[in-house]
């Protein structure tokens, strides 16, 4: 049911912005109980200073020029633990695998209900009655 | 008040992607009570592969080339039947009018209040004051 | 915490642009207690007509070919006397420093919990424990 939008700039080449959404994934996967074959990811690319302005220290952090943004909606009721789990999870996972820094990397849920997604054909598959 | 976001992939043509467009606001009239002229959309491309990455089958469907997601942010407050409705509703008009198959079209909803909600002129046209 | 989302025309002119964040930036600080270095913005141009569909009227509106939709998403709790203040707040200073109208302003609020929010480092900064 997650869907996951994640905003790169041009200084992340395509390989590591694959290799990011694999690592968000794998982190989902991990600490969150997403099913491994529910993977629905959207990556844009936008320059820095024009089509993404963003904060360098804030709130005492270190950005650089290869900042990422994943949103990530899903189904309300993880607990604060997982949801934590979840972060650490997903920035080991990018460090192991990109050049991407751990302070380059933030990450924002949103949550809705189990009713409001369709997965395809028209159907709540999740709440398909009741 | 909706605010619909529709990911499209280059395999949907132009005139496909308005009529899917036309198609979903068409059910949000039908079956959730949206005001015909309550109309705003944003349509974006992604390639899939590198823009756009779906599993093909979760968790029991067949999508194509021709993937959509169909984000829809509106009021708080429809019943699990009225969802149930509109997801209907929608597959079967883009299906009705365009190549897209009910297998390719994702849904999800996200719900919000409505003093959430600034039509323009910065005013809370839904709740003014109180 | 707030992350925003801009939607613009290509009527808008980059310096346009870059003002209007700039202006949206300035009326959070000064109505909804945002720090003035909590700033994360995506902006993103949308042709009128094929990627942006709007009405020009709805509810009593008059929208001309430069229309921008504000997206913010940020943490729960504020007052429908601050969601108000801000939503004047962000006219009042793009049509201060912008050639944008008021009336082609809309913006859309979406609340999410301080525990879903993580700024970087894989950490939730606002909730790191408990």
């Amino acid at each position: 049911m997650p869907l996951v939008r994640m905003t790169f700039t041009p200084n992340h080449s395509p390989e590591t912005r694959h290799a990011v959404a694999d690592a968000v994934h794998a982190a989902m996967v991990a600490t969150i109980d997403v099913p491994a074959l529910d993977r629905f990811q959207i990556l844009t690319v936008a320059e820095a200073g024009t089509e993404l302005i963003y904060d360098r220290t804030f709130p005492d952090l270190e950005r650089s020029d290869a900042f990422v943004i994943v949103e990530i909606q899903l189904a309300a009721g993880r607990s604060n633990d997982k949801k934590r789990a979840l972060y650490a999870g997903i920035v080991e996972r990018i460090a192991a695998a990109t050049p991407v820094r751990p302070h380059d990397v933030m990450i924002s849920l949103r949550e809705v209900g189990r009713v409001d997604w369709s997965f395809g054909n028209g159907i709540a598959q999740y709440v398909p009655e009741g």
